[in-house]
């Protein structure tokens, strides 16, 4: 099928391309050849409505596999397997004849409290760009599209029609958009997703700045932005920002106005030409890939990627005394509803209708040798009674207390979690919390396995031996789970948001979600481990962290800037246990001593790897120059601090294993001098710094008063050099000889900042 | 003498009068007979420069009587002992034929390593201002003026010539401003000086919301406006905004711009008018309050009261098993260099020529009955060596084995204390902690006094039974000590700030003093105890807290709504110990279940009553109903929110002694309605709420297929009704009949912000 150019199209016609012809199809305009393409909710599986369904399409959707949502996958942290999860997202859409599946969602996790937190990577931009950039690829490799969201500061659901997501420039490009940039950078996605949010107090669907200049001049973005569905606020505002293709439909009224605009000259007509012609390219994309794959899906093989995935989704936070893995002759006796009635994602756009679905005690039972015991311990339902909340912890303690070992399936119920509503607490349900007592009291080898979307608070952290955190794995969870509680996987995942002690130590937590449709950011650059680190605070379990069955060493670090101004890391690891693992090698980067503020180390790096016992690998790391750079407020660019790197390679945030230091040459930055420069900026100016030396220590000793009032000993400069020079002159000589003139510092300014010669 | 108006003078003559004859001195006319007045530097003391000084001026000045500076005399929580200490400013203010004496300062402290904390009241904005307002009153009772400062958000000293506080406005409001607020509201200061730094991104001396409708408009500020001497930025944009007096003498430059930018026409010349009106005026009150007072000064007596100020200010921390006061026959070892150079104040423009200087080994050895050693302990002048420390330190050791009881004064070096710098940290020199030590492995009895202008961490809290925060307590603070120490001053002093345990707990930790000339201040409201009590966080010495030498117990609180909506809380104390004592006695508010965010607890109202042993006496403190009043940025101005508030009377912010709830009526405030009203807004709306249920049942039974994706027991209303009015019809029917049409959306909101029929 040849897709029509855009000049071919009538002004109506290509207005109409902009916005959709229903929920989920864009518009055809069959005069001219162009079809209707179909795009779907994601993204750790495929949400397609069923022919016939509700008239939002929310409802009964096409069976799918449901994979680990981003809570679960990216902990991997291993970019190999989130393509493959990507490649396998990629066959079903395309099998399904969807042309772009509405994700990744890499949004930072600003507040465990966020309801959609699930659905996003990291509170780290490396970790989140990384992954994303993965899955994108993956997915794309099968000639369908992917929908990078939600663009931008989207990091809450309270009034996230409306709020303002108010973030200070570092925080934005450093910690908010950076991951964005690299997906972007890396992997192309074909769509990306406008958010529903205001950002700095505008609209991210109609901010020409983020979708035009930042989006696509500064990172080269070649697709075409459509909006979160019912993110549209002015359609023309819209469109002249850069936000192509409005979803789902507005009956035609705001194409309408789009053609009102032109007609009246408020918008030109290029503009809608250039929306509509990313909305061809992304139908011609679409029909080029069509039929990269063909069907049908092999729903074995899925179910069996997603039991993988999962089982490397799960993380070993503790294991005291080699608690776990269990003996498959143990006698088991398994507690707690998620058991039998698995929590494996979340609520909300992203729910997928499972092909299948494994519960952790039929898996359980599956390969266990020994006798496994049920009770079911709590029950999520909403309204049981004291009385039976009472029985089944009754059950569940008898059953504990009989059994060699107890594993305790806790987590939060599926009410509190979902796109739309955020949390307020991050607590688990009491009576869970109280059923673990009493197990605790009758058996004191209880692992703990959990199931949640977002972190919870582990009150009972010290007084198990051991546990997982299971996050919510997907319809293949329960074997997975089994797999690693026997030990027949060997749990290799890490956390990508650090687990705290308690809601109000979290970094967010004053100014989270806001109110008044504003949600200041208040923490600035310090969003996750930075908090912790910078304040030098106790955590449950830090970023980074997770445990295997077995046992990694690290050797020296060696770093070395290779000709692309990157910075390669090398480091040799040996699997130091008995049996066969994989350990996430990270690296974190500071500058000591450096002029700008930064946290007390960022990750910059990292890789999966896989060992056999015994094995040593050297492992070789690249952290990009660019990641190394700030964001610098005074001339609105990325800019390299030059200075000896600290290099930390480490197997958490808080478990460094090896540090060296490496020199980086910086980028060369030039203020212009003004009057508002500092006495201190123009005696360091390359230029006049040296020719002022003389003026300004006459002006100095003009001031010898100040010694007086000056503490003996102490650093009077400071208070001299911080003053402007363009108000240099008052505090000089006064109308004696000598006396600095505003003529003399704009002679002064326009020496420094003359164009040097070539 | 008759000061002309301002129709009298000439433009030329008009400009010149706003700004600076010199240092000093505003400019004379002696064709018009206007007179040149003096200001000077202040604000615990005068600080006049002596005839022939340096040509800043900031050299040798007059002997002044040297009262313990803010941070002390703000401790006494007395508005009545400051109203006394002010006049007493006001007379060697008039003695000396000085117009205004420059201060008080009252910017919050925001962060203990701000280099002027000294300065300053409080971290608590009512402190602020009741403390503030009282010694305004107490100075201008005299006929001189004073000059409220540094006008505003003047929280740092790096950069400060520069840095954008870059503040959101609740905090701005509700902590940053309320202290000057009241000020002006209750005492009308004469002038008002604005700060260096720039507010949001705009320079204060030039910021015409700030100067103009903020101080004058909304508060009714009468006075004028005088720049911090070399504040100015752009004199005409700062005339036009409302800084009447640029200090110092700007050579007649800037007076010169002026007449220019009038004569272009780009100023309009009543602007000058205005601001040399307000010079005349400020010149005609000085010239009418000359002569209220005849001198010469009466040195005894300031010093006296100066002595019981300091004791006033003398906060008594710890005092384990009575170890406070001392046995006057005890033997004692005194150690620490500052009992023989006392830090009595702060460096930079606020430094006093004292007219005398106590010091506590001398006062110690005039009260005490018993033997007193004396043992340096350490040196805090600069380049020590090691050995010389050692051997110092060993002097103090033997000196405290041999006596009963070691009182050991500890303190920050002068140093690292001043105007025109930050400190970078919190601690105590490392030799005075190795002091500490050492004196406490050979007695255990050591009472522990400081001398500190900002607060420092106090490690040794839990070893030592006693601890005496003394600040900086001015010339006499070596009586008051001793005065305190042996009990013939019960202490009664509180903290009008927390003593955080770590810096790395302070709320501003992460964002001060900032960089690149913009400060985030990212704890929003959270300042203070604000931020310690809403994260539950343990800190050394919370907020209001202060000891005495006897004990208050408290009656069960009372509180009621009077007749100008004020709330009246009235409590009995009885001092219940053996000897007389004074209580500060504290109320706090919250709003438990209130619509808008709000710290913990809120101080509202204060007092300081004086009760002998076994006295009991009602309490009646008035909280005003302004002071429950939150900033609401959608109205822009200050709501009282209705509600049943908690009032909690204390005596420090975490000793709360009796709570009552009363209840207070809300201020009316209906928004009106717009297309980005959320459609719970719509539906709580009081004209139109009803009417649109029926409708909106309607939309959202047409969203069936939200239950399918939405968790068994969730609140999916929250996530349907967040959504914008404006955008409803997107989601609902589509197509079909029943669409809700812009037209209608439009409609409803027209009916809802009609006008209501009176």
């Amino acid at each position: 099928m040849t897709i029509p150019d855009v000049a071919e199209l009538t002004l109506e016609e290509k207005a109409s391309l902009t916005s959709g012809a229903s929920f989920w199809y864009t518009k055809a305009i069959e005069r001219a050849g162009v079809p209707a393409i179909m795009v779907t909710d994601g993204p750790h599986g495929l949400r397609k409505q069923r022919e016939g369904g509700d008239h939002l399409g929310l409802g009964d959707s096409v069976p799918a596999t449901c994979f680990p949502p981003a809570v679960g996958l990216g902990s991997s942290w291993d970019v190999d397997l989130v393509h493959r999860v990507g490649e396998a997202l990629g066959t079903e859409t395309s099998i399904e004849n969807v042309a772009v599946l509405l994700g990744p969602g890499i949004n930072i996790k600003r507040s465990p409290l966020c309801g959609r937190n699930f659905e996003y990577l990291s509170e780290d931009p490396i970790v989140s760009g990384a992954l994303g950039a993965a899955i994108v690829a993956g997915i794309q490799s099968k000639g369908v599209g992917t929908s990078l969201k939600h663009f931008a500061a989207n990091n809450q659901e309270n009034d996230r029609m409306r709020s303002s997501s108010d973030v200070d420039p570092r925080a934005l490009r450093e910690i908010y958009l950076r991951g964005f940039q690299r997906v972007v950078e890396d992997a192309q996605p074909w769509t990306v997703m406008c958010s529903y949010n205001r950002l700095n107090g505008v609209y991210t669907s109609e901010d020409p700045w983020l979708l035009t200049q930042v989006l696509r001049d500064e990172w080269g973005f070649e697709g075409l932005v459509v909006s979160d569905w019912g993110a549209v606020n002015e359609r023309v505002a819209g469109l002249a920002a850069g936000m192509d293709l409005e979803m789902p439909s507005s009956n035609g009224l705001t194409d309408a106005q789009i053609v009102a605009a032109v007609q009246d000259g408020s918008l030109d007509e290029s503009v809608v030409d250039v929306a509509a012609g990313r909305v061809l390219d992304l139908v011609r994309k679409s029909t080029d890939g069509a039929g990269a794959v063909s069907g049908p899906l092999d729903i074995d093989a899925h179910h069996a990627l997603a039991r993988e995935a999962a089982g490397r989704s799960i993380v070993l936070l503790k294991n005291d005394d080699g608690a776990l893995p269990l003996a498959k002759d143990a006698k088991i006796a398994v507690i707690g509803e998620f058991a039998e009635k698995p929590r494996y994602q979340g609520a909300g756009s992203s729910m997928i209708n499972p092909t299948r679905l494994d519960t952790a005690l039929d898996e359980i039972r599956a390969l266990a040798m020994g006798e496994i015991a049920y009770a079911k311990g709590f029950s999520v339902a909403p309204g049981v009674s004291d009385d039976e909340t009472a029985a089944l912890r009754g059950e569940a303690v008898a059953a504990a207390s009989a059994a060699d070992v107890a594993v305790v399936f806790l987590g939060l119920p599926a009410r509190l979690e979902s796109e739309g509503f955020d949390r307020t607490d991050i607590d688990l349900p009491a009576e869970q919390l109280a059923l673990m007592d009493a197990v605790l009291a009758v058996n004191p080898n209880a692992v703990v396995v959990l199931s949640n979307g977002g972190v919870v608070a582990l009150p009972f952290a010290d007084r198990v031996p051991a546990i997982l955190e299971g996050w919510l794995l997907g319809q293949a969870g329960g074997g997975a789970t089994a797999d690693v509680l026997f030990g027949d996987v060997n749990p290799s995942a890490k956390l990508t948001e650090t687990i705290p002690l308690r809601l109000e130590d979290t970094p967010a937590y004053l100014d989270f979600p806001g109110e008044f449709s504003h949600t200041r950011y208040g923490e600035g650059l310090f969003v996750g481990y930075r908090w912790y680190d910078a304040r030098r605070m106790r955590v449950a379990f830090p970023f980074g962290h997770g445990l295997s069955y077995t046992t990694f060493a690290y050797g020296d670090a060696a770093a070395a800037v290779n000709a692309d101004g990157d910075l390669v890391v090398r480091v040799a690891v040996t699997n130091t246990g008995e049996r066969s693992g994989r350990e996430v090698v990270q690296v974190y980067t500071s500058l000591p001593g450096g002029e700008v503020q930064r946290p007390e180390r960022e990750l910059k790096a990292f890789a999966s790897i896989a060992l056999a016992a015994g094995e040593t690998r050297e492992v070789s790391l690249t952290v990009r120059r660019k990641d190394l750079a700030y964001w610098d407020i005074r001339v609105d660019a990325w800019v390299v601090e030059g200075g000896d790197y600290a290099v930390d390679v480490a197997s958490s945030s808080r478990d460094i294993r090896s540090s060296v230091v490496v020199a980086v040459d910086g980028d060369p930055i030039v203020l212009p001098l003004s009057r508002t420069s500092s006495i201190g900026e123009v005696m360091a100016h390359p230029v006049v710094g040296e020719i002022v030396q003389a003026a300004i220590a006459q002006m100095m000793s003009g001031m010898e008063g100040l010694d007086a009032i000056m503490p003996e000993g102490a650093d009077a400069s400071q208070m001299m050099t911080s003053f402007p020079i363009g108000r240099a002159g008052m505090f000089a000589a006064g109308e004696a000889d000598g006396a600095i003139t505003p003529e003399m510092i704009d002679g002064l300014i326009a020496m420094a900042n003359a164009p040097t010669q070539g």
